[in-house]
């Protein structure tokens, strides 16, 4: 039978490691970098161009497609990949963090969490038990727990409770993955995601506890919802030494290029992030220079291509006046261009990461990507 | 020389007739369809994309473009073809329908036509003479004549002003363009466009007085501007006996795939619309049978493809299901696809007429179209 994991090369200097995540959708290298597809499409791509980028793995979200189309469409149809016409992997956030940013609109027992739909207001409870069902129709590949994931602000009296909540229904979410099977014949593995905050002590207690349900992989959650960024990738630096070296890591929802060279580091395997989608969108595109922002009136009459770096066949066709123009007009095709765009940036970089990681050269590659790339943030 | 338009067949039971347009950005076949990209970007859609439909031409706005991106931009970078990485032929409408929308902030006189931008409110005047002179720094294949074209619940007084003002500037625009040259070495032609309304007397008169001038091909204007549709048709048809047989007639700004079947049948080469494009992004959706709005709740959980005929790839590859739900969460590659299918459908439509008239079979061909096509207008 072939691992789950396999890690072809761990880096002598830092925590970093090239390997491969072995799915019944494709093999992905790490460490990877998921476009993020919310509702089953990436804002502004097609399916093609996502395996185009080349991406092997995105991510969808449980809480999203559970309000629409429902999972009574996607048990019809036969999963997500068949809705959406999508061949590669697919991994589902559990949708914790979605349904604890309804803060007005949800209460959480210890049975599990009832909440208001964003949409419509209909009232829904939520129990991990159903968690794992929901992503047993959905058909993800990566199936997520549902973990109570706290604000950037929260008290310590906050992250303990969140913590404890956390760890029983990892208990119960493994027990439910375990005396059910996948629908549609091929493997869905559980990730269990650890708390904590910012809390060394915390963390290592989420860790022991969840580390004893042995679950396939670990998600570090909790991270970048408003704590300093040297909090994070401090409390990444302990994870490295709590975590099994054998399993892959997840930090949920980071973030910048360098806040994914960072944490690559620091021993992370697998990102989701908004940034280079959102942002795209806001006008601003990432190279390996830095952010520019393309409504910059600078780029208004700069007819060079948008990057040289090949990588996007529409960065080196059209030009940053021409996509100056589509933003000042509001044409989709421009959102359309500056998303692929930094798509492909981003799995540029995870690739080239993999690459140095391989030969041996990461640290000195990183510290010169660092000194290169300009992150204002 | 190659002569700019060929007729290859004319039909001998309708006035339809199939030929091309020779431009030095490739051959047309006619009757065509133009994608309509205002600004330079057909909406949603990319230049390869459009290539793709496939389609040789586009149309797009002076008004628009000579605002944004301005003119000195289009100049620096050579051109619109240049500017948008566009290898076809591009017709420019003049911007005459879009200035006379702006009812409260423009005024016309003997000399042009003054007017505050839809954007910044600033004061711009436009003169027959300037219209060419911005064509040819834009670089379009077809040039349109300044025009003034009155809604379509003018009185005729009003019809009477615009057809003599439309052929007072059509003479200095032609005037203007003999005097002038293309600046990008590569031809450009100059269409004039007939007014008159909904008046046989006013539309034989306007056309009279513009065959004079000679123009390269001849555009129906002031119709598809409010009239009932019936008035629509039975000007084309006293246009068709008016018009000069060995030159391109161009109806603006039709129409539905009706539209251009009955219009065609009454000797018009040349179509755009924006139908197709704006259409598809309220998820409405043509084809042989008819339209259909994905929106509508019966293709919740409709897995068939959106359409089997071969049209688009991306209409065989979605789902009606997947593309509602994509219409639903307001997903742009929902109005993608539609677009994609609706400009495929308006292509693969025009290809089949000009097939049919070439085998001398169009009219059957139409009555069996118009037959099976539910045209709820």
């Amino acid at each position: 039978m072939i691992p789950f994991f396999t890690i072809n090369q761990s880096d002598k200097n830092t925590s970093s490691r090239a390997g491969i995540l072995h799915t019944d959708h494709g093999n992905i290298s790490t460490p990877c970098f998921m476009p993020v597809g919310t509702y089953g499409a990436v804002k502004t791509q097609s399916s093609e161009e996502i395996v185009d980028l080349p991406s092997p793995v995105l991510l969808c979200n449980t809480y999203h497609l559970y309000l629409r189309p429902g999972i009574e469409i996607l048990q019809k149809v036969g999963g997500l990949h068949s809705f959406m016409n999508w061949k590669g992997a697919i991994l589902t956030d559990s949708g914790g963090f979605q349904i604890f940013s309804l803060e007005e609109f949800r209460k959480v027992t210890d049975d599990g969490v009832t909440f208001r739909s964003h949409l419509d207001g209909s009232e829904h409870h939520l129990t991990p038990e159903k968690i794992v069902d929901i992503q047993r129709i959905i058909g993800s590949d990566f199936m997520m727990m549902l973990d109570v994931c706290p604000s950037g602000d929260a008290d310590y009296k906050t992250w303990v409770d969140a913590l404890n909540t956390t760890t029983n229904w990892a208990k119960r979410s493994m027990k439910h993955y375990r005396e059910t099977e996948s629908i549609y014949g091929y493997k869905q593995v559980l990730i269990s995601i650890v708390q904590g905050g910012t809390d060394k002590k915390l963390r290592r207690q989420s860790t022991s506890e969840l580390c004893e349900l042995d679950a396939d992989a670990y998600a570090i959650g909790g991270l970048a919802v408003g704590e300093p960024k040297s909090e994070m990738l401090e409390t990444v630096e302990w994870m490295d030494e709590f975590l099994p070296k054998n399993k892959p890591r997840y930090l949920m929802g980071v973030g910048t290029p360098a806040d994914l060279v960072r944490n690559v580091a620091r021993g992370v395997d697998m990102f989701d992030c908004v940034i280079p989608t959102r942002n795209a969108r806001n006008g601003q595109l990432f190279t390996y220079d830095g952010k520019m922002n393309i409504r910059n009136a600078k780029h208004k009459s700069d007819f060079s291509p948008i990057d040289v770096n090949g990588i996007s066949p529409m960065s080196e066709t059209y030009t940053r006046a021409y996509l100056h123009h589509l933003f000042k007009t509001e044409e989709i095709l421009g959102y359309r261009i500056a998303t692929q765009h930094n798509l492909r940036f981003y799995i540029h970089l995870m690739k080239t990461i993999q690459d140095e990681i391989i030969t041996g050269n990461f640290e000195n590659w990183a510290s010169s990507f660092l000194n290169r790339y300009d992150d204002e943030n």
